[in-house]
């Protein structure tokens, strides 16, 4: 059984999916959030009923909830977890930067000052999607970068705390994060854009969700600022003949288990690798527990490429610009300086995949779709805001009034150059 | 004659506006865009024949043509232009960062690669609003960035070179921009995002544009990126009764005679102030060209609030996030750091908004319609992408190698637990 199709790397045709919703589901997307608009706390209450099933009464997780979920988790889970967190904090700081200012010569000052974002909104997603990982990924970045109030909100289940996974209110916990709403879909999104009674608005909402979710957050963009909208999956694992093929399949299956849309491609010179890789992923593919999920992904979406050489291999890797990109190559460092387009880039034998997922320190949450083309990692600088400054002396006015007069005159604005003369004529007396 | 409403600074109540397109717009734009995928240039000939009535049989302008621009301007608006485009690239090169790595103790290394965007298209509109500044503004960040290859787009029209403003190409030319289409409208955008035969496609579209442009941006958002949507400009003019009423009203003004969506508001703790502002706007109206373009923006959309002190007007401006914000105040360093939304900040009575839009060096291109409370002018980051890299050392994975298996499998992901357990398994032996 070969779960991949083959075919030449030069030839592969990239077939890009960008979920947007049926009309139908734009639609009521809408009216939930009009909803919320006009009844606000009571649009909640009954959406929660109408589309959770489920009767809430206060929206707001208590303290005491939060600390119950601790008892749902073990001492070994929470040491992993703290390690997890310390190393994301730590990764995310170092990309911290300064406002800075730029004295002139006549005596101008130029800067750009950075703030942080007053107040986000942190999604996190119910049910079996509902990780923990996730919780630190968007939250530690906004930290990191200052933002003083985070909150996050969470569907309300059915079994647990109102069926909030215990390990979401722990991950919250352990990051000092205290104002959660029990509330989900489209609902959750439009109060934290507009605000309700209970729930004041964010400056920004993030986190993953269901095409409700995505739907959501594009209909209140330009109200709040949203992260991006995140497509299915993808992996490429880019190897010579030297990568062990079953650490090659294991990093395939570990993205094609996510979900049947994800993409796991192989890139190689090698057929000898090729082969070997398709007779790992199918002996692998029996012992996962969810093996229907990542069998429906390689047959879909999955692809073994074959290279004529390296060179050609690594010119289909930037046409794919994959979220995750291994190179699993003997000298890695050789191809590093050639990637143009991937998310997150993981070197060498030892660096699988699930590693940067969980663990070492940079963000997991990566742009998808191609998007590594043009996007970024969720990083410190989107929960960051610039502005310019500009301090102009008398002299500098003096000495460069005459050249913005005739820029303003020839774009036709005289409103703009009579701002300007209006000091001349002033100051020059 | 008093221009403008006055009111409480506390009692302002903002009005956003969100211009999102008619569904009958947006269903012309979508149809233009497909006319575009499908029959590619011939379709940009057509639509150019059909929207702007002009009959083009190239696409691209020459160099010549270019070269011809030269002619219809002249020397003192070329030393202008040069003065600042080095005003405006040398600010942006302060906001160049690079590349790290980080090196940890286990032997990993983790880092964050800055890499430019490889090809950007920069739509400029035609006719009035052709502006040689807006060139300066969108090219200088993406050059500075290292953005390898910029195009431009640009309608046709009816007089010069096929129409287009030959300051335009200047401008252009200035900055090494040599490929240059004329087409604009929705098939320009569509040409960029999905490429035709004479036009490849770009990852990045930026520029202003009408309500066709902005809506065919919003639609290839995705495939490519693009910059944010622009709203209509606004400034707030902080002023304390030192301020000269003079340039106060002449600042407001050089807002104001953009766009009657344009807003203008003085925020003042001075009744004094107020009434001569108001007598100053009366007078100078008079003598702009654009004097109703601009009355009818102060009457609608400017005000004058009356704030009982400075601080209560500063809560006031931060509500509003204007785009641009003056201090005119005797001590305006006093009160940089209790600005918390603006897209640019001018100090002090010598920066009169004009100096940014032009000359001093930081972008024209700012966060608009209270956008700037998440939000950053045009910069350089904008152009780049980051890609995170993990080496992990083989001691780094037998060290940690739990905690991932453990993080992976409370999220029920057996796949990226194996991905792990496979190398701890054969690296242990």
């Amino acid at each position: 059984m070969n779960p991949c199709k083959v075919m030449s790397a030069s030839e592969f045709a990239l077939e890009r999916t960008f979920e947007y919703g049926s009309p139908e589901q734009n639609e009521s997307v809408q009216a939930i959030i009009q909803h919320v608009l006009k009844e606000k706390d009571q649009a909640l209450f009954a959406l929660s009923r109408k589309l959770d099933k489920v009767e809430i009464d206060t929206l707001r997780v208590s303290e005491a909830e939060m600390l119950d979920a601790y008892a749902h988790v073990d001492e070994p889970f929470l040491t992993s977890l703290r390690l997890a967190i310390d190393n994301i904090r730590r990764f995310h700081e170092k990309q911290k930067r300064q406002s800075w200012m730029d004295l002139q010569t006549d005596g101008s000052l130029l800067g750009q000052i950075l703030r942080p974002l007053e107040r986000v909104g942190v999604y996190v997603p119910g049910g079996k999607a509902a990780y923990p990982s996730s919780v630190l990924m968007n939250v530690i970045p906004a930290q990191v970068a200052g933002v003083k109030e985070i909150v996050m909100v969470t569907p309300p289940g059915t079994n647990g705390v109102l069926g909030i996974n215990p390990a979401i209110l722990v991950a919250a916990h352990e990051l000092g994060i205290t104002e959660i709403y029990r509330v989900g879909g489209a609902q959750a999104v439009a109060a934290l854009a507009y605000g309700t009674e209970t729930i004041r608005p964010v400056d920004k909402i993030c986190g993953p969700g269901n095409i409700y979710v995505a739907l959501a957050k594009r209909n209140v963009y330009g109200v709040v600022d949203i992260d991006s909208i995140a497509g299915p999956t993808d992996i490429v694992v880019f190897a010579d003949e030297q990568a062990e093929p079953a650490y090659v399949a294991a990093d395939m299956l570990s993205q094609a288990e996510h979900d049947e849309m994800a993409s796991a491609i192989l890139v190689t010179d090698s057929e000898r690798l090729a082969d070997e890789v398709q007779r790992e992923l199918a002996e692998q593919l029996a012992h996962l527990q969810r093996k229907d999920i990542a069998l429906a992904s390689l047959e879909r979406h999955g692809a073994i490429l074959l290279a004529a050489n390296l060179e050609e291999g690594m010119a289909t890797v930037n046409r794919i610009a994959p979220e995750h990109l291994e190179l699993m190559v003997s000298d890695p460092l050789n191809w590093l300086g050639k990637v143009e387009n991937a998310g997150a880039v993981f070197l060498g034998r030892y660096s699988s995949e699930p590693v940067g997922d969980y663990f070492a320190g940079p963000n997991h949450i990566l742009p998808t779709n191609g998007t590594a083309r043009f996007s970024s990692p969720l990083n410190v600088d989107d929960f960051l805001k610039k502005s310019s400054v500009i301090y102009y002396s008398r002299e500098a006015l003096l000495q460069n009034g005459e050249h913005i007069v005739r820029l303003a005159l020839s774009e036709g604005l005289d409103g703009h150059a009579k701002a300007i003369q209006v000091r001349l004529e002033k100051e020059g007396e």
